[in-house]
């Protein structure tokens, strides 16, 4: 038995949604509500004591990160594989699956929760205390704290558009060469973890994400919008 | 043929050492001279074209990431297994040692970086500008820019502090169960990845990491030493 606990085909919760998806596996589909903190509730917290989304629950077991997950996923269900036979092809989608979580979603997250100042700023101030209060991961809480007061400086914006113009040029080299998946013919666990962010890019990064300079990324979201398991994510919106 | 490249018995060379090391897997020492940037020069940037270390060379093959690299050695070379048999464990496995890369690693690097103020101050200010045009890696010249010239502020480096307090606790927290090893009996990748961090930790934070408030912490560090392996990193020093 596989539920997984997620916020909607967008951003990290994507990631082990299109995996299983992928992987043709039946799995109970636990929507969270993230605009009414449902992550930060007691109930959730006896899954995710943090509160952090997404988990896996497999016969009672939580698997956490979905990077982790993904891999957990291709250890227990080893039919419709998603990562390379070939050990040193697997080694090479690590780095690039590592370098989402490690620099890519960073970088995104900084400009996803400048976005998230409208919504935060409009929540009471006694109401928001308390929410801060209530969040039990020190960094997710002083993420919080900075979009619902001062919110990001523009020399902070300014590095993750940085950052994000590097995401953007690695990845057009990379998908450059000519092949249809990130690694090559094979489509991977990679192939999924940049989908998780790469869809925000044109509308967030419009002049150095587009049709002319970024040709080979455009290429690649539409062979993965051509999917059916990518379609299917549609069923997964809250 | 396994060839290892490194900067000695330290952060994130230590890592795929140590393991190679524990597994008795013979290898190749090739020790770079960090004070030197000889891993900028273009014969190591063949190697490695954004002359990041470690690296293992195996039959000719190149394998990048400190954490990857063993995660290849385990895939390639089963025997003496550092990774639990069961795929849960495994995964946990994979979340603490994640957690290294993706946060107390960034942490301890701050407060690294900024201990190497001195050596930079002292270079002289137009080699300095030729070292750091030399540079590939876009976030490594924008640590050495800052490192010789404003270095890092002071909230800087208090919220570097601030994360390593959390790092430590969490790490107090998790081997305050009794068991020997961070994952419980089996000495694992993950031990090898944290051993990689954390003696520096009682140095650089003696208020937060000592005998008194992490007991926990200090035997493991203890255990760790009374390895063979960790014994045999003594004769890689540069």
């Amino acid at each position: 038995m596989l539920s997984l606990y997620h916020f909607g085909p967008v951003a990290n919760s994507l990631t082990p949604l299109l995996c299983l998806l992928e992987k043709g596996l039946a799995f109970e589909n636990r929507l969270l509500n993230s605009r009414n903190w449902e992550h930060h509730d007691p109930a959730f917290r006896k899954i995710s004591p943090e509160g952090m989304v997404p988990v896996l629950v497999h016969d009672g077991r939580v698997v956490r990160e979905s990077t982790v997950i993904n891999e957990y996923l291709e250890d227990v269900f080893t039919d419709n594989p998603l990562r390379p036979a070939d050990m040193w092809e697997r080694a090479e989608m690590r780095v690039w699956t590592k370098y989402v979580d490690e620099y890519f979603c960073p970088a995104l997250t900084v400009l996803g929760a400048h976005g998230a100042t409208p919504f935060a700023s409009k929540i009471d101030k006694a109401e928001m205390a308390q929410r801060l209060a209530n969040m039990p991961n020190a960094e997710v809480r002083a993420k919080w704290e900075k979009v619902s007061s001062t919110g990001f400086s523009e020399a902070e914006l300014e590095d993750a558009r940085r950052r994000l113009g590097n995401v953007a040029y690695k990845l057009e080299g990379q998908l450059a060469h000519g092949q249809d998946w990130l690694l090559g013919e094979q489509y991977t666990l990679a192939d999924i973890k940049w989908y998780s962010m790469v869809p925000g890019l044109p509308r967030m990064m419009p002049a150095i994400c587009n049709p002319e300079a970024t040709p080979a990324i455009m290429a690649w979201l539409e062979r993965m919008v051509g999917r059916e398991a990518v379609r299917q994510l549609e069923g997964f919106h809250p």
